[in-house]
Protein backbone atom coordinates (compact mmCIF):
# COMPACT_ATOMS: atom_id res chain seq x y z
CA UNK A 1 0.00 0.00 0.00
CA UNK A 2 3.05 2.26 -0.09
CA UNK A 3 2.42 2.89 -3.44
CA UNK A 4 -0.74 3.90 -3.11
CA UNK A 5 -0.34 6.05 0.08
CA UNK A 6 2.23 8.35 -1.47
CA UNK A 7 0.22 8.63 -4.70
CA UNK A 8 -2.42 9.78 -2.90
CA UNK A 9 -0.40 12.22 -0.67
CA UNK A 10 0.78 13.79 -4.24
CA UNK A 11 -2.27 14.40 -6.17
CA UNK A 12 -3.92 15.41 -2.55
CA UNK A 13 -1.10 17.75 -2.61
CA UNK A 14 -1.24 18.63 -6.48
CA UNK A 15 -5.11 19.06 -6.32
CA UNK A 16 -4.66 21.35 -3.12
CA UNK A 17 -2.60 23.63 -5.01
CA UNK A 18 -4.55 23.79 -8.42
CA UNK A 19 -7.79 24.55 -6.57
CA UNK A 20 -5.42 27.58 -4.49
CA UNK A 21 -4.69 28.85 -8.17
CA UNK A 22 -8.05 28.92 -9.19
CA UNK A 23 -9.71 30.30 -6.21
CA UNK A 24 -7.85 33.70 -6.01
CA UNK A 25 -8.75 36.56 -3.72
CA UNK A 26 -9.00 39.64 -6.12
CA UNK A 27 -8.80 42.23 -3.48
CA UNK A 28 -12.56 43.25 -4.10
CA UNK A 29 -15.33 43.69 -1.73
CA UNK A 30 -17.09 39.78 -2.54
CA UNK A 31 -13.82 38.57 -1.49
CA UNK A 32 -15.69 37.68 1.43
CA UNK A 33 -17.25 34.74 -1.01
CA UNK A 34 -14.04 33.64 -2.67
CA UNK A 35 -13.13 33.15 1.41
CA UNK A 36 -15.87 30.92 2.24
CA UNK A 37 -15.45 28.73 -0.80
CA UNK A 38 -11.53 28.58 -0.31
CA UNK A 39 -12.44 27.59 3.23
CA UNK A 40 -14.71 24.89 2.15
CA UNK A 41 -11.90 23.60 -0.33
CA UNK A 42 -8.86 23.95 0.67
CA UNK A 43 -6.60 22.33 3.72
CA UNK A 44 -8.66 19.02 3.77
CA UNK A 45 -10.29 15.74 2.87
CA UNK A 46 -8.47 12.51 1.69
CA UNK A 47 -9.09 13.95 -2.10
CA UNK A 48 -9.95 10.22 -3.14
CA UNK A 49 -11.97 12.00 -6.13
CA UNK A 50 -9.95 13.70 -7.34
CA UNK A 51 -7.28 10.73 -6.78
CA UNK A 52 -9.78 9.03 -9.07
CA UNK A 53 -9.91 11.11 -11.79
CA UNK A 54 -5.96 11.66 -11.63
CA UNK A 55 -5.58 7.64 -11.57
CA UNK A 56 -7.74 6.59 -14.24
CA UNK A 57 -6.38 9.96 -16.40
CA UNK A 58 -2.76 8.33 -16.12
CA UNK A 59 -4.00 5.07 -17.30
CA UNK A 60 -4.95 7.05 -20.47
CA UNK A 61 -1.66 8.82 -20.98
CA UNK A 62 -3.81 12.48 -20.22
CA UNK A 63 -1.89 15.57 -19.73
CA UNK A 64 -1.39 16.01 -15.83
CA UNK A 65 -2.58 19.56 -16.27
CA UNK A 66 -5.41 18.70 -17.86
CA UNK A 67 -6.49 15.92 -15.73
CA UNK A 68 -5.65 18.04 -12.55
CA UNK A 69 -8.55 20.78 -13.51
CA UNK A 70 -10.64 18.17 -14.18
CA UNK A 71 -10.01 16.63 -10.54
CA UNK A 72 -10.14 20.03 -8.93
CA UNK A 73 -13.45 20.71 -10.86
CA UNK A 74 -14.87 17.55 -9.04
CA UNK A 75 -13.76 17.86 -5.65
CA UNK A 76 -15.64 21.58 -5.95
CA UNK A 77 -18.67 19.87 -6.64
CA UNK A 78 -18.24 17.47 -3.77
CA UNK A 79 -17.30 20.49 -1.47
CA UNK A 80 -20.14 22.75 -2.50
CA UNK A 81 -22.66 19.70 -1.36
CA UNK A 82 -20.87 19.00 2.05
CA UNK A 83 -21.41 22.85 2.59
CA UNK A 84 -24.92 22.76 1.61
CA UNK A 85 -25.62 19.61 3.31
CA UNK A 86 -24.06 20.65 6.98
CA UNK A 87 -26.57 23.82 6.53
CA UNK A 88 -29.25 24.28 9.20
CA UNK A 89 -32.00 23.25 7.07
CA UNK A 90 -30.47 20.18 6.32
CA UNK A 91 -27.66 18.09 8.43
CA UNK A 92 -27.36 20.98 10.32
CA UNK A 93 -24.01 19.96 11.44
CA UNK A 94 -21.34 22.14 12.95
CA UNK A 95 -18.05 20.66 12.24
CA UNK A 96 -16.75 19.36 9.20
CA UNK A 97 -13.17 17.64 9.25
CA UNK A 98 -12.53 18.72 12.81
CA UNK A 99 -13.25 22.08 11.84
CA UNK A 100 -16.79 24.44 12.20
CA UNK A 101 -18.48 24.39 9.10
CA UNK A 102 -19.19 27.14 6.68
CA UNK A 103 -22.18 28.50 7.88
CA UNK A 104 -20.48 28.11 11.26
CA UNK A 105 -17.52 29.95 10.33
CA UNK A 106 -18.76 32.66 8.46
CA UNK A 107 -22.94 33.33 8.24
CA UNK A 108 -25.65 31.17 6.34
CA UNK A 109 -25.76 33.13 3.43
CA UNK A 110 -22.40 33.57 2.72
CA UNK A 111 -22.14 29.38 2.63
CA UNK A 112 -25.03 29.19 0.26
CA UNK A 113 -23.49 31.82 -2.29
CA UNK A 114 -20.20 29.76 -1.79
CA UNK A 115 -21.75 26.39 -2.35
CA UNK A 116 -23.20 28.12 -5.26
CA UNK A 117 -20.17 29.94 -6.58
CA UNK A 118 -17.98 26.58 -6.19
CA UNK A 119 -20.81 24.45 -8.69
CA UNK A 120 -21.16 27.22 -10.84
CA UNK A 121 -16.80 27.23 -10.77
CA UNK A 122 -15.88 23.69 -11.27
CA UNK A 123 -18.50 23.84 -14.68
CA UNK A 124 -16.88 27.02 -15.89
CA UNK A 125 -13.56 24.98 -15.30
CA UNK A 126 -14.33 22.20 -17.10
CA UNK A 127 -15.52 24.28 -20.11
CA UNK A 128 -12.70 26.46 -20.17
CA UNK A 129 -10.26 25.60 -23.33
CA UNK A 130 -7.09 25.08 -20.72
CA UNK A 131 -9.26 22.08 -19.41
CA UNK A 132 -8.66 20.08 -22.76
CA UNK A 133 -7.58 21.71 -26.35
CA UNK A 134 -10.72 19.19 -27.47
CA UNK A 135 -14.14 21.08 -27.38
CA UNK A 136 -15.95 17.80 -27.32
CA UNK A 137 -13.91 16.29 -24.19
CA UNK A 138 -14.84 19.72 -22.13
CA UNK A 139 -18.59 19.33 -23.42
CA UNK A 140 -18.69 15.40 -22.52
CA UNK A 141 -16.93 16.39 -18.80
CA UNK A 142 -19.84 19.25 -18.35
CA UNK A 143 -22.66 17.00 -19.27
CA UNK A 144 -21.28 13.71 -17.16
CA UNK A 145 -20.56 15.85 -14.11
CA UNK A 146 -24.34 17.75 -14.34
CA UNK A 147 -25.97 14.20 -14.97
CA UNK A 148 -24.60 12.88 -11.80
CA UNK A 149 -25.02 15.96 -10.00
CA UNK A 150 -28.70 17.00 -10.63
CA UNK A 151 -31.98 16.17 -9.40
CA UNK A 152 -31.36 12.78 -10.82
CA UNK A 153 -27.89 11.97 -9.39
CA UNK A 154 -26.15 13.84 -5.68
CA UNK A 155 -29.01 16.25 -5.25
CA UNK A 156 -31.83 13.78 -5.66
CA UNK A 157 -30.11 11.18 -3.55
CA UNK A 158 -29.59 14.11 -0.59
CA UNK A 159 -33.46 14.59 -1.01
CA UNK A 160 -33.98 10.97 -0.51
CA UNK A 161 -31.72 11.43 2.36
CA UNK A 162 -33.46 13.79 4.45
CA UNK A 163 -36.58 12.06 3.23
CA UNK A 164 -34.76 8.94 5.16
CA UNK A 165 -35.06 10.64 8.79
CA UNK A 166 -38.67 10.31 8.60
CA UNK A 167 -39.40 7.13 6.47
CA UNK A 168 -37.15 3.70 7.04
CA UNK A 169 -35.91 2.99 3.65
CA UNK A 170 -34.77 -0.62 2.68
CA UNK A 171 -31.89 -1.99 1.18
CA UNK A 172 -32.85 -1.26 -2.05
CA UNK A 173 -33.92 2.34 -1.00
CA UNK A 174 -30.82 2.76 1.09
CA UNK A 175 -28.51 1.62 -2.11
CA UNK A 176 -30.37 3.35 -4.34
CA UNK A 177 -30.18 6.64 -2.15
CA UNK A 178 -26.60 6.39 -1.42
CA UNK A 179 -25.86 5.24 -5.25
CA UNK A 180 -27.36 8.91 -6.02
CA UNK A 181 -26.05 10.94 -3.50
CA UNK A 182 -22.33 9.45 -3.16
CA UNK A 183 -22.07 7.12 -5.93
CA UNK A 184 -22.82 8.97 -9.49
CA UNK A 185 -19.92 12.08 -8.49
CA UNK A 186 -17.49 8.75 -7.42
CA UNK A 187 -18.75 7.30 -11.18
CA UNK A 188 -17.87 10.60 -13.03
CA UNK A 189 -14.62 10.71 -10.74
CA UNK A 190 -13.42 7.30 -12.47
CA UNK A 191 -15.21 8.34 -15.89
CA UNK A 192 -12.83 11.66 -16.42
CA UNK A 193 -9.87 9.89 -17.55
CA UNK A 194 -11.72 7.97 -19.91
CA UNK A 195 -13.14 11.35 -21.29
CA UNK A 196 -10.19 13.47 -21.16
CA UNK A 197 -8.15 10.49 -22.52
CA UNK A 198 -10.71 10.01 -26.07
CA UNK A 199 -10.56 6.07 -24.28
CA UNK A 200 -13.21 3.39 -25.78
CA UNK A 201 -16.61 3.11 -24.56
CA UNK A 202 -15.77 0.04 -22.68
CA UNK A 203 -12.73 1.79 -20.98
CA UNK A 204 -15.33 4.08 -19.75
CA UNK A 205 -17.94 1.66 -18.98
CA UNK A 206 -15.64 -0.55 -17.22
CA UNK A 207 -14.77 1.97 -15.28
CA UNK A 208 -18.30 3.23 -14.73
CA UNK A 209 -18.77 -0.76 -13.44
CA UNK A 210 -15.51 -0.61 -10.89
CA UNK A 211 -16.99 3.09 -9.40
CA UNK A 212 -20.12 1.36 -9.18
CA UNK A 213 -19.28 -1.21 -6.81
CA UNK A 214 -16.33 0.89 -5.42
CA UNK A 215 -19.39 3.91 -4.39
CA UNK A 216 -21.20 1.35 -2.36
CA UNK A 217 -18.11 -0.37 -0.69
CA UNK A 218 -17.02 3.27 0.22
CA UNK A 219 -20.40 4.11 1.58
CA UNK A 220 -21.09 1.30 3.50
CA UNK A 221 -17.38 1.38 5.13
CA UNK A 222 -18.86 5.40 6.45
CA UNK A 223 -21.77 3.91 7.76
CA UNK A 224 -19.33 1.40 9.49
CA UNK A 225 -17.58 4.63 10.40
CA UNK A 226 -19.95 6.55 11.91
CA UNK A 227 -21.09 3.31 14.12
CA UNK A 228 -17.29 2.20 15.31
CA UNK A 229 -15.47 5.51 14.51
CA UNK A 230 -13.96 8.59 16.19
CA UNK A 231 -14.57 11.79 16.42
CA UNK A 232 -10.45 12.49 16.36
CA UNK A 233 -9.95 10.37 13.48
CA UNK A 234 -13.04 11.23 11.34
CA UNK A 235 -13.03 14.88 12.31
CA UNK A 236 -16.84 14.92 12.27
CA UNK A 237 -19.43 13.66 14.62
CA UNK A 238 -19.93 9.69 14.92
CA UNK A 239 -22.61 7.82 15.42
CA UNK A 240 -25.30 10.56 14.19
CA UNK A 241 -27.07 8.36 11.78
CA UNK A 242 -27.76 6.04 15.00
CA UNK A 243 -28.81 8.89 17.42
CA UNK A 244 -31.20 10.36 14.14
CA UNK A 245 -32.69 6.77 13.89
CA UNK A 246 -32.22 6.40 10.46
CA UNK A 247 -31.39 3.18 8.80
CA UNK A 248 -27.72 2.56 7.34
CA UNK A 249 -26.28 -0.18 5.77
CA UNK A 250 -24.97 -1.05 9.19
CA UNK A 251 -28.66 -0.98 11.02
CA UNK A 252 -29.87 -3.13 8.06
CA UNK A 253 -26.89 -5.82 7.92
CA UNK A 254 -25.68 -5.40 11.45
CA UNK A 255 -22.01 -5.22 11.62
CA UNK A 256 -20.88 -8.05 10.13
CA UNK A 257 -22.43 -8.83 7.10
CA UNK A 258 -22.06 -4.73 6.54
CA UNK A 259 -18.03 -5.04 6.79
CA UNK A 260 -18.31 -8.52 4.65
CA UNK A 261 -20.90 -6.28 1.58
CA UNK A 262 -17.99 -4.16 1.68
CA UNK A 263 -15.25 -6.09 1.64
CA UNK A 264 -17.22 -8.03 -1.28
CA UNK A 265 -17.73 -4.65 -3.42
CA UNK A 266 -14.37 -3.67 -3.43
CA UNK A 267 -12.99 -7.06 -4.72
CA UNK A 268 -15.44 -6.81 -7.20
CA UNK A 269 -14.70 -3.41 -8.39
CA UNK A 270 -11.26 -4.94 -8.53
CA UNK A 271 -12.29 -7.40 -10.92
CA UNK A 272 -13.75 -5.18 -13.33
CA UNK A 273 -10.27 -3.24 -13.79
CA UNK A 274 -8.66 -6.96 -15.05
CA UNK A 275 -8.99 -5.32 -18.40
CA UNK A 276 -6.39 -2.68 -17.83
CA UNK A 277 -3.57 -4.61 -16.76
CA UNK A 278 -0.81 -3.17 -14.58
CA UNK A 279 -2.77 0.23 -15.32
CA UNK A 280 -5.14 -0.20 -12.97
CA UNK A 281 -3.18 -1.12 -10.09
CA UNK A 282 -3.75 2.60 -8.41
CA UNK A 283 -7.51 2.15 -8.56
CA UNK A 284 -6.98 -1.42 -7.46
CA UNK A 285 -5.31 -0.56 -4.43
CA UNK A 286 -7.62 2.78 -3.90
CA UNK A 287 -11.10 -0.53 -4.01
CA UNK A 288 -9.01 -2.20 -1.23
CA UNK A 289 -8.15 1.13 0.90
CA UNK A 290 -11.79 2.55 1.26
CA UNK A 291 -13.15 -0.31 3.03
CA UNK A 292 -10.29 -0.94 5.31
CA UNK A 293 -9.49 3.08 6.06
CA UNK A 294 -10.37 3.98 9.80
CA UNK A 295 -11.25 7.90 9.28
CA UNK B 1 -44.81 47.55 -29.62
CA UNK B 2 -47.45 45.37 -31.02
CA UNK B 3 -44.49 43.22 -32.62
CA UNK B 4 -42.36 43.41 -29.04
CA UNK B 5 -45.94 42.68 -27.37
CA UNK B 6 -46.78 39.39 -29.19
CA UNK B 7 -43.33 38.21 -29.56
CA UNK B 8 -42.49 38.28 -26.33
CA UNK B 9 -45.61 36.50 -25.52
CA UNK B 10 -44.93 34.10 -28.33
CA UNK B 11 -41.77 33.63 -26.76
CA UNK B 12 -43.19 33.02 -23.18
CA UNK B 13 -44.86 30.16 -24.40
CA UNK B 14 -42.32 28.31 -26.20
CA UNK B 15 -39.78 28.64 -23.27
CA UNK B 16 -42.75 27.57 -20.53
CA UNK B 17 -43.35 24.55 -22.68
CA UNK B 18 -39.59 23.62 -23.35
CA UNK B 19 -39.16 24.15 -19.25
CA UNK B 20 -42.34 21.88 -19.01
CA UNK B 21 -40.53 19.01 -21.24
CA UNK B 22 -37.24 19.53 -19.67
CA UNK B 23 -38.48 18.89 -16.38
CA UNK B 24 -40.33 15.74 -16.00
CA UNK B 25 -41.46 14.18 -12.87
CA UNK B 26 -40.37 10.72 -12.93
CA UNK B 27 -42.63 8.67 -10.57
CA UNK B 28 -39.50 8.45 -7.97
CA UNK B 29 -39.54 9.32 -4.40
CA UNK B 30 -37.60 12.45 -4.86
CA UNK B 31 -39.95 13.92 -7.15
CA UNK B 32 -40.78 16.55 -4.40
CA UNK B 33 -37.86 18.83 -5.73
CA UNK B 34 -38.33 18.54 -9.37
CA UNK B 35 -41.94 19.64 -8.06
CA UNK B 36 -40.16 22.83 -6.41
CA UNK B 37 -37.88 22.83 -9.55
CA UNK B 38 -41.40 23.26 -11.76
CA UNK B 39 -42.80 25.57 -9.35
CA UNK B 40 -39.79 27.62 -9.24
CA UNK B 41 -39.62 28.11 -13.21
CA UNK B 42 -42.86 27.55 -14.63
CA UNK B 43 -46.13 29.68 -14.87
CA UNK B 44 -44.81 33.05 -14.41
CA UNK B 45 -42.50 35.71 -14.64
CA UNK B 46 -41.74 38.31 -18.07
CA UNK B 47 -39.66 35.46 -19.96
CA UNK B 48 -37.36 38.58 -20.72
CA UNK B 49 -33.68 36.95 -20.56
CA UNK B 50 -34.95 33.93 -22.51
CA UNK B 51 -36.45 36.28 -25.04
CA UNK B 52 -33.04 37.81 -25.33
CA UNK B 53 -31.81 34.52 -26.27
CA UNK B 54 -34.22 33.66 -28.69
CA UNK B 55 -34.33 37.13 -30.10
CA UNK B 56 -30.46 37.04 -30.45
CA UNK B 57 -30.54 34.21 -32.12
CA UNK B 58 -32.95 35.18 -34.61
CA UNK B 59 -30.96 37.26 -35.61
CA UNK B 60 -27.58 34.97 -36.56
CA UNK B 61 -30.34 32.16 -37.74
CA UNK B 62 -30.16 29.79 -35.11
CA UNK B 63 -32.16 26.75 -34.71
CA UNK B 64 -35.62 27.49 -32.96
CA UNK B 65 -35.06 24.33 -30.81
CA UNK B 66 -31.56 24.76 -29.87
CA UNK B 67 -31.92 28.46 -29.27
CA UNK B 68 -35.45 27.61 -27.27
CA UNK B 69 -33.09 25.29 -24.82
CA UNK B 70 -30.32 27.70 -24.23
CA UNK B 71 -33.22 30.02 -23.00
CA UNK B 72 -34.75 27.34 -21.03
CA UNK B 73 -31.09 27.31 -19.40
CA UNK B 74 -30.95 30.86 -18.47
CA UNK B 75 -34.37 30.67 -17.05
CA UNK B 76 -33.35 27.96 -14.96
CA UNK B 77 -30.16 29.68 -13.93
CA UNK B 78 -32.59 33.11 -13.15
CA UNK B 79 -35.00 31.00 -11.38
CA UNK B 80 -32.68 29.11 -9.30
CA UNK B 81 -30.92 32.51 -8.24
CA UNK B 82 -34.66 33.79 -7.28
CA UNK B 83 -35.36 30.89 -5.04
CA UNK B 84 -31.90 31.12 -3.12
CA UNK B 85 -32.17 35.05 -3.03
CA UNK B 86 -35.78 34.36 -1.17
CA UNK B 87 -34.23 32.48 1.46
CA UNK B 88 -34.54 33.14 5.08
CA UNK B 89 -30.73 33.77 5.51
CA UNK B 90 -30.65 36.09 2.26
CA UNK B 91 -33.88 38.44 1.31
CA UNK B 92 -36.00 36.15 3.29
CA UNK B 93 -38.87 36.86 0.88
CA UNK B 94 -42.51 35.47 1.08
CA UNK B 95 -43.87 36.69 -1.70
CA UNK B 96 -43.08 36.10 -5.82
CA UNK B 97 -45.02 36.67 -8.82
CA UNK B 98 -47.59 36.81 -6.48
CA UNK B 99 -47.05 33.26 -5.64
CA UNK B 100 -45.24 32.26 -2.11
CA UNK B 101 -41.93 31.89 -2.39
CA UNK B 102 -40.61 28.36 -3.04
CA UNK B 103 -39.13 27.67 0.82
CA UNK B 104 -42.69 28.95 1.87
CA UNK B 105 -44.51 26.33 -0.43
CA UNK B 106 -42.52 23.75 0.06
CA UNK B 107 -39.16 24.06 2.92
CA UNK B 108 -36.21 25.47 3.33
CA UNK B 109 -33.91 22.58 2.68
CA UNK B 110 -35.82 21.49 -0.78
CA UNK B 111 -35.69 24.95 -1.40
CA UNK B 112 -32.00 25.27 -1.30
CA UNK B 113 -31.60 22.01 -3.51
CA UNK B 114 -34.41 23.17 -6.11
CA UNK B 115 -31.76 26.01 -6.63
CA UNK B 116 -28.99 23.48 -7.02
CA UNK B 117 -30.42 20.99 -9.23
CA UNK B 118 -31.65 24.28 -11.37
CA UNK B 119 -28.14 25.60 -11.76
CA UNK B 120 -27.32 21.74 -12.12
CA UNK B 121 -28.91 21.13 -14.90
CA UNK B 122 -28.89 24.56 -16.93
CA UNK B 123 -25.89 23.05 -17.54
CA UNK B 124 -26.52 19.68 -18.78
CA UNK B 125 -29.25 21.17 -20.99
CA UNK B 126 -26.41 22.87 -22.28
CA UNK B 127 -23.87 20.42 -22.74
CA UNK B 128 -26.02 18.30 -24.67
CA UNK B 129 -25.57 17.35 -27.97
CA UNK B 130 -29.85 18.08 -28.39
CA UNK B 131 -28.65 21.42 -27.91
CA UNK B 132 -26.34 22.30 -30.78
CA UNK B 133 -24.49 19.65 -32.65
CA UNK B 134 -20.97 21.85 -32.66
CA UNK B 135 -19.53 20.70 -29.18
CA UNK B 136 -17.37 24.35 -29.47
CA UNK B 137 -20.40 25.86 -29.16
CA UNK B 138 -22.06 23.95 -26.45
CA UNK B 139 -18.94 24.27 -24.66
CA UNK B 140 -18.74 28.07 -25.01
CA UNK B 141 -22.19 28.35 -23.94
CA UNK B 142 -21.13 26.59 -21.00
CA UNK B 143 -18.09 28.78 -20.13
CA UNK B 144 -20.14 32.29 -20.59
CA UNK B 145 -23.19 31.46 -18.68
CA UNK B 146 -20.49 30.05 -15.60
CA UNK B 147 -18.15 33.04 -15.68
CA UNK B 148 -21.55 35.19 -15.90
CA UNK B 149 -22.69 33.09 -12.73
CA UNK B 150 -19.85 32.91 -10.26
CA UNK B 151 -18.16 34.97 -7.55
CA UNK B 152 -16.95 37.37 -9.95
CA UNK B 153 -20.84 37.68 -11.33
CA UNK B 154 -24.16 36.84 -10.54
CA UNK B 155 -22.87 35.44 -6.93
CA UNK B 156 -20.74 37.77 -6.47
CA UNK B 157 -23.23 40.63 -6.82
CA UNK B 158 -25.69 38.75 -4.25
CA UNK B 159 -22.95 39.49 -1.89
CA UNK B 160 -22.12 42.77 -2.70
CA UNK B 161 -25.89 43.41 -2.59
CA UNK B 162 -26.05 41.54 1.18
CA UNK B 163 -23.30 43.81 2.04
CA UNK B 164 -25.51 46.70 1.19
CA UNK B 165 -28.03 46.25 4.00
CA UNK B 166 -24.72 47.50 6.26
CA UNK B 167 -22.87 49.95 4.23
CA UNK B 168 -23.77 52.42 1.89
CA UNK B 169 -23.02 52.30 -1.65
CA UNK B 170 -22.09 55.20 -3.63
CA UNK B 171 -22.90 55.23 -7.94
CA UNK B 172 -20.22 53.76 -8.52
CA UNK B 173 -20.13 51.10 -6.15
CA UNK B 174 -23.87 50.15 -6.49
CA UNK B 175 -23.33 50.02 -10.76
CA UNK B 176 -20.64 47.28 -10.35
CA UNK B 177 -23.11 45.45 -7.75
CA UNK B 178 -26.07 45.49 -10.48
CA UNK B 179 -24.01 44.88 -13.52
CA UNK B 180 -22.64 41.66 -11.45
CA UNK B 181 -25.76 40.68 -9.63
CA UNK B 182 -28.28 41.25 -12.87
CA UNK B 183 -26.29 42.37 -15.34
CA UNK B 184 -23.47 39.84 -16.44
CA UNK B 185 -26.74 37.34 -16.75
CA UNK B 186 -28.55 39.46 -18.80
CA UNK B 187 -25.38 40.14 -21.14
CA UNK B 188 -24.64 36.42 -21.55
CA UNK B 189 -28.67 35.79 -22.70
CA UNK B 190 -28.13 38.71 -25.04
CA UNK B 191 -24.67 36.80 -26.78
CA UNK B 192 -25.72 33.28 -26.93
CA UNK B 193 -27.79 33.98 -30.13
CA UNK B 194 -24.46 35.02 -31.37
CA UNK B 195 -22.59 32.01 -30.06
CA UNK B 196 -25.04 29.38 -31.11
CA UNK B 197 -25.23 31.51 -34.48
CA UNK B 198 -21.09 31.41 -35.02
CA UNK B 199 -21.44 35.10 -35.02
CA UNK B 200 -18.58 37.01 -35.77
CA UNK B 201 -16.57 38.12 -32.32
CA UNK B 202 -17.90 41.68 -33.10
CA UNK B 203 -21.04 40.89 -33.56
CA UNK B 204 -21.41 39.22 -29.91
CA UNK B 205 -19.13 42.16 -28.86
CA UNK B 206 -21.74 44.45 -29.99
CA UNK B 207 -24.76 42.29 -28.05
CA UNK B 208 -22.56 42.22 -24.97
CA UNK B 209 -22.17 46.27 -25.08
CA UNK B 210 -25.89 46.67 -26.02
CA UNK B 211 -26.95 44.42 -23.27
CA UNK B 212 -24.22 45.96 -20.29
CA UNK B 213 -26.94 49.14 -21.35
CA UNK B 214 -29.86 47.78 -21.28
CA UNK B 215 -28.87 46.00 -17.96
CA UNK B 216 -28.42 48.67 -16.03
CA UNK B 217 -31.47 50.70 -17.42
CA UNK B 218 -33.95 47.26 -16.80
CA UNK B 219 -31.96 48.03 -13.21
CA UNK B 220 -32.60 51.55 -12.61
CA UNK B 221 -36.37 50.57 -13.60
CA UNK B 222 -36.83 47.81 -11.59
CA UNK B 223 -35.56 50.41 -8.34
CA UNK B 224 -37.91 52.92 -9.87
CA UNK B 225 -40.72 50.02 -9.68
CA UNK B 226 -40.05 49.19 -6.00
CA UNK B 227 -40.58 52.57 -5.06
CA UNK B 228 -43.76 53.71 -7.21
CA UNK B 229 -44.96 50.52 -8.51
CA UNK B 230 -47.78 48.53 -6.69
CA UNK B 231 -47.93 45.31 -5.22
CA UNK B 232 -50.54 44.13 -7.27
CA UNK B 233 -48.91 44.87 -10.53
CA UNK B 234 -45.31 43.50 -9.50
CA UNK B 235 -46.49 40.54 -7.77
CA UNK B 236 -44.25 41.36 -5.01
CA UNK B 237 -43.73 43.63 -1.87
CA UNK B 238 -42.10 46.93 -2.90
CA UNK B 239 -40.85 49.31 -0.76
CA UNK B 240 -38.65 47.12 0.30
CA UNK B 241 -35.34 48.76 -0.52
CA UNK B 242 -36.16 51.64 1.49
CA UNK B 243 -37.71 50.09 4.54
CA UNK B 244 -34.10 48.75 4.69
CA UNK B 245 -32.80 51.75 3.98
CA UNK B 246 -30.81 50.41 0.81
CA UNK B 247 -29.09 52.83 -1.46
CA UNK B 248 -30.54 52.19 -4.75
CA UNK B 249 -30.01 54.01 -8.19
CA UNK B 250 -33.29 56.28 -7.02
CA UNK B 251 -32.28 57.07 -3.44
CA UNK B 252 -29.18 58.09 -4.95
CA UNK B 253 -30.22 60.12 -7.99
CA UNK B 254 -33.80 60.92 -7.27
CA UNK B 255 -36.97 59.55 -8.91
CA UNK B 256 -36.32 62.24 -11.93
CA UNK B 257 -32.89 62.01 -12.21
CA UNK B 258 -33.02 58.13 -12.27
CA UNK B 259 -36.28 57.70 -14.79
CA UNK B 260 -33.73 60.24 -17.14
CA UNK B 261 -30.73 57.59 -16.75
CA UNK B 262 -32.94 54.81 -17.52
CA UNK B 263 -34.17 56.71 -20.92
CA UNK B 264 -30.77 57.69 -21.78
CA UNK B 265 -29.33 54.14 -20.80
CA UNK B 266 -32.04 52.55 -23.39
CA UNK B 267 -31.43 54.44 -26.01
CA UNK B 268 -27.48 53.90 -26.20
CA UNK B 269 -28.54 50.27 -26.42
CA UNK B 270 -30.88 50.93 -29.08
CA UNK B 271 -27.73 53.04 -30.68
CA UNK B 272 -24.95 49.53 -30.64
CA UNK B 273 -27.81 47.43 -32.67
CA UNK B 274 -27.97 49.87 -35.20
CA UNK B 275 -25.17 48.07 -37.10
CA UNK B 276 -27.55 45.02 -37.79
CA UNK B 277 -30.32 46.97 -39.50
CA UNK B 278 -33.61 45.63 -38.99
CA UNK B 279 -32.48 42.48 -37.20
CA UNK B 280 -32.14 43.98 -34.88
CA UNK B 281 -35.82 45.95 -34.62
CA UNK B 282 -36.79 43.45 -30.87
CA UNK B 283 -34.10 43.83 -29.38
CA UNK B 284 -34.49 47.31 -29.90
CA UNK B 285 -38.11 47.24 -28.91
CA UNK B 286 -37.13 45.50 -25.91
CA UNK B 287 -34.84 48.14 -24.79
CA UNK B 288 -37.69 50.88 -24.84
CA UNK B 289 -39.95 48.03 -22.88
CA UNK B 290 -37.58 47.40 -20.15
CA UNK B 291 -37.94 51.19 -19.42
CA UNK B 292 -41.30 51.79 -19.63
CA UNK B 293 -42.82 48.85 -18.09
CA UNK B 294 -45.13 49.04 -15.19
CA UNK B 295 -44.27 45.35 -13.72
Amino acid sequence: MNDLKSSMADAADAVERALDRLLQLGGDPEDRVIEAMRYAVLGGGKRIRPFMVLSSSAMFGVDRASALRAAAAVEMVHCYSLVHDDLPAMDNDELRRGKPTCHKKFDEATAILAGDALLTRAFEVLADPETHQDARVRADLVLALAEACGERGMVGGQVLDLMAETTDLNMPEITRMQRMKTGMLISVACEMGAILGHASENARHTLHAYAHDLGLAFQIADDLLDVEGSIEKTGKKTGKDQAAGKATFVSLLGVERARGQAKMLSDQAVQHLEIFGEKGDLLKQLAHFVVERDA
